[in-house]
């Protein structure tokens, strides 16, 4: 049986990503879990980010941001991000997380974060009351000790990424959980019946 | 230490979506991770598609479309609703899954997700060589029993819930793992420091 609830914002599971505007000199970080891949051709990404915040601003102005996976064991501090503004406080200095200077942009990576995309902005929209922003992907980064091979991407081992994981609607954080299938391959199974 | 892999598409982690499009008589399911909300007001989600399958050119011409949240025990069905094309297979004859009829449009939700989201296009648009597709949500479902109070979405039970989570680069399926902490409350005790 279903319950039905009117329209409601909610899905799950969501990644916690930290997003960072700004340059070496005075950067800042907010999370957003509203994150997700537009195309491979070329690698662009999308993140929704409120109109009345400082990071919104920044991006604006400066037309580039990277966005950092948070891994669980940054729990407290990826969620601070989310809850105080850029205008009140430097959230590197109150997190403690290091900034690394970016290969294309001004705007740094989080060095505690496992993987660190940059992006340039192409497009910023807005939806409903959001801002929408469209960001095309000049680098990845990864952590070297979190990878099986260091000239494949793909073979990252996801128990040393350990990201943390957000239930959007329940509002609460979840670790991964255990592998149980290879994706692209497991269906095969049901297409051979 | 960091290494650097160019242009990349890789985030994780990421949700599994089923999304329906069509009607109850004839209905087609392809599997997308790239979704993500855009605002919350009004509650709307985006979703990536490609260009060449059956389910663009359905949402394109109905205008709308259900996103349905799969559960980790349907990962072998949704890994073979993105391998196989809805122009060659019905997919749910195949997989099994069942149609239910949706509120307020003609394209059904499937029985055995336990969150489901009925959306009206409002906007497509192609990023690079993928559609994005912009829905504002009208309704959405949950099984009921998986909450702890039926006129609250929010207070689901993760572990009933039971999420397949996609980890995209190394192609992977997981299961959610135990809770770590509340959002929007954990981070607080970063801000009395």
């Amino acid at each position: 049986m279903k319950t039905t609830f009117g329209p409601q914002k909610i899905l799950f599971p969501m990644p916690v990503s930290l997003v960072v505007t700004g340059n070496m000199g005075k950067a800042n970080i907010v999370t957003i879990a509203w994150v997700t891949l537009l195309t491979s051709a070329p690698p662009t990404l999308g993140i929704s980010v409120g109109t009345k915040g400082f990071s919104g601003e920044q991006i604006k102005e400066n037309k580039h941001f990277t966005v950092n996976i948070a891994s669980a064991d940054k729990m407290t501090e990826a969620d601070y991000c989310g809850i105080v503004s850029g205008r009140e406080v430097d959230k590197f200095e109150k997190t403690g997380f290091t900034k690394l200077p970016s290969r294309h942009i001004d705007s740094p990576i989080i060095k505690e974060c496992p993987l660190n995309i940059e992006c340039e902005l192409v497009s910023a929209s807005l939806v409903g009351r959001t801002n929408h922003f469209i960001g095309r992907i000049l680098e990845v980064h990864m952590d070297t000790d979190k990878l099986k091979d260091p000239d494949n991407p793909g073979t990252y081992l996801t128990e040393l990424m350990n990201p943390l994981i957000y239930m959007g609607g329940a509002r609460e954080y979840r670790k991964i959980g255990g592998k149980i299938g290879d994706a692209y391959s497991i269906g095969k199974k049901l297409k051979e019946r």
